[in-house]
């Protein structure tokens, strides 16, 4: 099985093989992070750019780390510092871009489709780093990454997600990648919060949060995009902190040995309480180191294979 | 012939042999950017630092890349995240970074001569990343290099350069850089905008844009210089668009192989059409992908001779 | 003596011992960036991130500069862009990039404590690039470097801090340093601008500026922190500046080879007059060069000995 795409632009457009391409690769790249010198020269003379018109520490951060552990150049460019400020089009400056010849560019923007644009007009690799409501694909990579590594397998799962399913585009990337594997997927949230779309994708909807974790071998809270308008799905902070919000509690209706996932940052107190947030089920900060690997082996797999 | 000058300051204090000797330099450095490994060891373990007290992506990223490609260590620093918050002056801001040690410093700045005056202070070299409405001398050493490589040469060329001439650092460098060939530079825009040192110069004026581009070997566009006050000086954007826009009908007045040129960021619909942005005779693209050569070419002219 | 601490949070917790092992150190890199190619291999294959909270040009830069003179990766984080405009807790995103693997923390932060606070709950090296009013203790070692320096000793030195002690931890830091050694401090400024404590630490408090300059080896001049409201404890910047600016008739009663240091960015006319820090007395810009030495120095002994 051999890597054949130009971009990474959703988990819309990827088969099971691919996905599984991806996590194997970023097996192998994860104890690169873990070694005296995290470098391995894969990826030198391979100029990358990081094109961010949403803040991000996270995001930005780990693709940056991944570039650099690979020995590629680096590129960011972050919204407030760039020519769009001048009235450039997007595509302009991605046209522009192109010109200086990079061979990656991963893009963040509120608007989605954006990736896909760039992507047809560029003969470099485009990388979705989260556009709008859309997708995340490299969040959903490393979470399903995450739960193969905790659970030794992703089939068979059953994977509950709670919270803004239809505003998220962690949830949405995750659903498409988690349907090429025989797992169960749950949603719940408030009613405002789950789209018509979820059980024609095969997703089951439970309004209830308690019915919705039992038997969970996975749950995965999503936070409030308050960035994105979530607030004015819901009554009050707290009352959705009250209904939909992971307590300890919780996790007695779930499987034993069930892991909680978020793809932060958490807003500790609404979604998701301390106790559970840092308890022994969390791995949350282990889908952040995975988040590494599995941008190493984005990167290898769209930059390194023609070197 | 070698490069013996400290700093890149403008075009003004450059000699035709000074001009071609970078332009060679680039075109021996073009390649690089087109290999698989885009990378050469010409300037490791040098400092570059960029300076940037005005928004940029093209410039700064353009420098950015010619310098990584060569492996020297760059260092960005951008105005609303530096010191002069705290009030200090461009002066000491100069002189700290003068004590870091670095061997270049990019400097972009809304005040003519600033680029100067840290030269006359600072042992590391200078180059102007542009200066007010002064010199940007990297952008018109590209767009010689774009008619060089289009046209074969320099010598004969009939050059139109339309817009606002007055508060364009582009146009008055490209003036400074041509008049050492044998060309012929006509300028057109509204009379707001073309200054009444053009004839001194030896440049032609022409206020109606079909003649000013009639025989043209190379059209070469200005944006309209928002964020520098250039609205004020023509009644409205849509009078200027009419009047002053390129369009498809103006190619056929000029040579048949005329090439379009533009600086960047462009604003389409007013200085230019997209038809004729988009045509086959564009070179805007050429000429960002030049950029890189030739920033490329300057940085090793500066920092890496007495290596 | 070897170095064993994971963190630089403070000169509080160093001995003497510590502080001389690192200006030794530093004084061994220092040739480094007056190299032709300044590039040593030290911490290759380490990652170093700059997290900053409060805007910092000079620091930043220098730490950013020792980290590629050694070959290490860089990230930069700045607050502007950085997640916790999404309302993370700074505990979270501390561990979020702990997740990543770095091995430096670099963190500058308007909060006493914070960088305490992530030392605690990381394996990375802390350094504390500033915390609010608290420490800053490369700023003092970068000092004692240059006094050595110049000095051939610290011992023995008559030192004379002028200006708003109370908020400044680059007082804070100095002092607690310099106690390790046989020196005689003076604090000098406003009476509402020395803290209570500092009879206490053995420094000799002395409103009148001409008698606290008598016989100094050096005088040490603070920036009025505009930025964290330095400015309501004294009637005027006008008075301050006349009755505790630094002119060149009190370097008249200093010792003849008195040397004039100033942590940066200076308000020149106000504690500063150009005379003075650009005289020949002035070592501002030795401590500048020799932050980037110390900084190397800091760097190596956190993340350099395990290689």
């Amino acid at each position: 099985m051999n890597w054949d795409k130009k971009d990474l632009l959703g988990i819309k457009g990827l088969s099971r093989e691919d996905i599984i391409l991806i996590l194997d690769t970023a097996e192998s790249f994860k104890e690169v992070s873990q070694r005296e010198i995290k470098k391995v020269p894969t990826l030198r003379g391979k100029t990358i750019i990081t094109l961010f018109y949403e803040p991000s520490t996270r995001t930005r951060t780990s693709f940056e780390i991944a570039a650099k552990r690979m020995s590629a150049d680096t590129i960011n460019i972050s919204a407030s510092t760039s020519s769009y400020v001048k009235g450039e089009t997007l595509k302009d400056t991605a046209k522009n871009l192109e010109s200086m010849m990079p061979d990656v560019i991963i893009i963040r923007h509120s608007m989605p489709g954006a990736p896909h644009m760039l992507a047809r007009i560029m003969d470099a690799s485009v990388i979705n780093g989260g556009d709008g409501a859309h997708e995340h694909p490299t969040q959903a990579l490393l979470d399903l990454f995450t739960m193969r590594e905790k659970k030794g397998k992703i089939d068979g799962l059953n994977i509950t997600i709670i919270g803004d399913i239809a505003h998220s585009r962690v949830a949405r990337s995750n659903i498409f990648a988690l349907k090429h594997f025989e797992t169960k997927i749950t949603c719940s949230g408030p009613p405002t919060m789950l789209p018509p779309y979820l059980e024609d994708l095969g997703v089951k909807v439970e309004y209830n949060i308690e019915k919705a974790v039992k038997n969970a071998d996975v749950i995965m809270m999503l936070r409030i995009q308050k960035e994105r308008g979530g607030i004015s799905y819901i009554p009050s902070i707290k009352e959705y902190s009250t209904l939909y919000g992971l307590k300890a509690s919780h996790l007695e209706k779930a499987k034993k040995d069930v892991i909680i996932m978020h793809p932060g940052p958490m807003n500790r107190g609404v979604e998701i309480t301390d106790e559970v947030a840092d308890g022994p089920c969390s791995v949350i900060l282990d889908q952040v180191e995975n988040g590494v690997a599995v941008r190493m082996a984005t990167l290898f797999l769209l930059a390194g294979g023609d070197g």
